[in-house]
């Protein structure tokens, strides 16, 4: 009697019989393409680390930016469709300016997360920013507040959670398990680079080399780590 | 002569020839997929209860927010889908403040509550605050005012109804079934705690600790329980 | 060579090749699933009575409003959505301050039943206040001006009529044909409480109580009975 | 090679291959299935009658208008949707007093009618007066003015034509075939009255009463009969 | 591999794969459904003569306006959809009047035409005085200015012509070939009116009277002829 | 696994799976249902010859204006949808009055051609100035500025590029290979004249008479030929 | 279960179930379409090199415009849909021109990159600058800034990468092989232009002249070679 679900899939923001929003559904799809990107939380700070797809050897490793800073106090990693993520991370570098603007402070992480998942969620109803489409992108927003640091993942739905771990991307399924035997509360930033780049190796089907992967930590700034700094840790795996 | 339904559900605000909304009766179908929610009114004040989904032990329990403050002297729990439900409180807490800044006074919980219901209504006409679908979410709103305290109920059609208990979620139904047994108008505060637990309890798949659920009471102002609240509420059990 | 009717009545506001505006049909079929109200004129003033639903025990009986005041002169019975229902009330209330603001005086019965009716014809045209939709309920508007008492009947295209005597709902045709054999014009308002009590507690499936049924009365001022009040016309049955 | 007609009588305003409009086509249809409604012009001024359904025995005859005054020198006689017809005569209203308002003298019949089919042509396009599908309406427009009296007929195109006499609605046939036998230009007022009255006898399917005709003249002014007036008509025939 | 040319015609504004806009060609289809209209350019002014089709001797023909003023110097007869035409002539009388206006002489007559041309070529785009589809009409304009008479022919597609004689309408074809044969440059403004009666007679399936044709001249003032006046031309034939 | 084609070419402005957009394809096709335009350009200045289609003796010959000026150093001879033509010329005269107006100095001949594909190329977006579908029409475009004379050539898709020689409509494909043999840089303009209307006479049905075809040079103002000097170059073939 | 990916490939905006936006993907098939263009990037400035397509010996070589000059200190050369190209083109422009206006400096080539882009993406949304379907276009941008010479590659998505070297057209599978084989680093200007011309020799299928190849350089200064600029590159190969 209900239809196939194939037949909801296609509006924009409508329901299914089930209650499901197919188009948010296919927009996380997009996300399972993705490049993969870790991040872990440790009391010292927040660690991230990205497999960047270099498809040709003319191309200039450092132009493909999948992690990039918020505010000096945010940064995040991203998997997904990047022009979609540019778009978000521009709305977020605005409204996080604008704070300082107002208030004299930084702003804080989860306000940040908020306002790009407020932006997420408005696809489809066609004022002046917002999409027509939901953005096909995953982020793990690192930052360092009051409140110490934190780590948030945010998805396609405009919904976001606070995490000590998490991937995201084509290989987050795996990578995902091993955060799990791996991770605990009490590692070292060092130790947490160490994890992040070994999980990275499993899933990536290249040799892991500074030109293909990116590690950054917000403890308490934003830094990205040059190819030498990339190397180091490398070596230590 | 008649299509059969499967013809009439997808436009977002048709009437099917039996006089229903689709779209809006699988909005309530999205929130059959949600957690499971408990309100009870006692006359000392309102206590809600919520079960949180934790999916995987790297998620901070604490950012998993399913019950949330609109103003000092109201709260709300939520079942469906997540960022609905902050749009929603969002706007009543703008509503809330801006009540107490016009009027020097707490804005009334039923007018709190009508104020959410419209905006829920307005869905699929195009303006700047409505969505473009419903939304897919259910909210009990705990509050206490001049009329003393009061729980309300409401769900994506954007009707609201008054209750003395009521169960929200994928456990809803027997839950309802629970409460019709165990609750009635002179328990206490602290029965009505051990009541929502026992029930959650029941609807849960897994063991219940501090971690993943969550108590609030309104009585006569919102308080979120902390973790050694919830321990003691469970031992008590 | 025409299609079947199927094929016209998805359109929001077209007309079939037999002049039919399938959507308005649709949503007076809404109506016949809602629950039964009943009005009455007296010369001494209107009665409505309706039959409240309450599906759960839990649920505030009172809370579920049926009758509503629009102005202190006039009153109305719904049945359908609830939602709608609010939301036409509420522009009547504001059109008849409105009104009270300008002239002085209170608005006329008539002129507050064209106001709701001027707002249920415009849905489809995607102004601010217009529904994208036929709003899905019917009302019995009961009021008292200089031409004494008045009793409105309006449906989903926008029409309205003036009454002696009516019911709408889903028990609507036998509490018609009850109405025609029960009501003339010389009634006492006692004679009207029960005679419309005993219509609804033909068509309802459960014993009429002060908790399943509202009345009220417009004589000349609006009036909602009180439990006791009710009980009274109960025990008169 | 052309699909057949089904296919282009849904687009609100399309041409068929034929170059016909269907939409339009089926509003007339609308007025097929109203009540029926007659004026005759004379040279002492003009009689409109219509029949009322009254469905109901507890619906007030009175205020089923289907004839209503524009102006004191303009009237009409309607058939089909009745709210469609409120919102024309509400928009000629306007019109006429802005007209006395800014020139001091009534408004001519046939700009008045000019003013009400403009409306009517506009529909689809979205504008704040116009409706989204084309007025199911058909009306016959008494008036007198500097030129005598005249009698005008719309029809849901937008078109309007000067008549000495015309039927409109479900009896229209029959009626007009009847006016040509036994109209002429130089009948008076009274023998206009019978004239209409005999023929609304013939296509009524039950007994002529002053509850169910309704009869108007503008002579020169609007006037719309009592129930005695009517009476006494029918007593002469 | 092309679709037949059934899909592409119902696209308000859209080229088949051969490079047609069928909307319009069906529009020009409405225009052959019309009754016939014959222009004549003499050097001494401009004749214009059309069928008008009295549906009912109850209708007034003088109200069946199938040619009318623009301005003093500027007529135009029609055929298709009269309320289309009443559009684009009003809207060409505001244009002349502005012109006169601003500038303190007449508009000629090429101007006036492509003004009108202008508003039909809009169709499709939404703004404020387009149609949302092609006008259904079209219109012989005959004017006098500076450069003397001239004739122009309007389509539904927004292109005109100018031309020395032009037959419109259902009996176009026939009609145009008559012209070709009966017309030549030097014949008088008589002439032309007897040639006009004698084609239109061809094409009409009744005796022509002075209730079922208009005549009118622009030489060089616009003048429609009085049904004695038609009358002598007919005596004529 | 793709749809053929035919599935893509219906939506305004869409790519289909091999990266084509078919409604400008579609609206090219108009053109080669077109009227046969030459244009040539001599070191002297452009020369430019169009057929013009009498359908009818009646018609005026030079009212069928296929050779329009945009200002007095800009002409251009069009083929395709004469009332698109008229739309795209008419901005071209308002880009080069206000160039003149606002600079005290001819617009350029390139800066002029852009200014009409940018009108060209934005079909489809709904804003005020451009059309609901590509514009159906190619344009050949001469003028002389300070960088001497130049001839464009325009499409629906608002490309341009700038020629030496170049024929439009449907003998384009004809006429082009004819230009290729025949033309050189170094022809004087009374050669360019032969050469276009002895190509133009190989590719119409009808003897080329100054009635059916244009002749207009820019050298280096526009000039648009007068019937007899048409017959002169007709003499010289 | 799912739709074959046919039919989500038409909706502007939308992701297939595998999380897939086609009408960008079969935007970039439009430039698989286009002519073959190529870019180098040496230490003292970058090379770019373009076939351009001359259809017809009577167009003029110089006008088929595939390299632009964007500001004096970058320049891009583009493949697919040149109409789409300018508009590009065009915002640069002016956005450099803002920047030089607002703060007295060149603008940085990845800022003029991203804004380029910035449009790109804005695709479907219906706001005044941005277009109804994704742009056509691929552009090699090259530039000079403060970080010496960079070189952009631009896709249909509004995503950008930096690039040693590449090749973008119907020809860039080829010509990426040959890049990576004969590019390097260390490369004088002088090889890059010969490099990238005998690539292009490769892949076009005529032989290559001064006509048909269109070479530039930004080093530091954009600068388009002259016809005997390029022959002195030909005749080096």
């Amino acid at each position: 009697m209900f239809l196939t679900r194939t037949e909801y899939d296609r509006g924009v923001n409508t329901f299914s019989p089930e209650g499901r929003l197919f188009q948010v559904e296919y927009a996380i799809e997009a996300i399972k393409l993705g490049s993969t990107a870790i991040g872990l939380k440790t009391k010292d700070g927040i660690v991230l680390a990205v497999e960047k797809r270099i498809t040709s050897p003319l191309l200039e490793p450092s132009s493909v930016e999948k992690i990039m800073e918020i505010d000096e106090h945010i940064g995040c990693a991203m998997s997904g469709l990047i022009a979609d993520a540019r778009t978000l991370v521009e709305h977020a570098r605005v409204e996080t300016q604008n704070h300082r603007f107002s208030y004299g402070e930084p702003m804080a992480v989860e306000s940040t997360t908020q306002a790009l998942c407020d932006l997420a969620l408005r696809f489809g109803e066609g004022d002046e920013e917002s999409m027509s489409r939901p953005f096909g992108v995953s982020l793990l927003i690192a930052g360092h507040d009051e409140n110490g640091p934190s780590l948030y993942y945010t998805d396609p739905s405009g919904t976001f959670w606070q995490c000590n771990a998490k991937a995201i991307g084509s290989g987050s399924e795996g990578a995902d398990s091993s955060l799990q035997e791996e991770y605990n509360k009490e590692i070292s930033l060092a130790e947490a680079e160490t994890i992040a780049l070994s999980i990275l190796k499993q899933v990536m089907e290249e040799k892991v080399t500074p030109s293909n992967v990116d590690i950054a930590k917000v403890a308490p700034t934003f830094h990205l780590y040059s190819p030498s700094e990339v190397e180091a840790v490398i070596n230590r795996l």
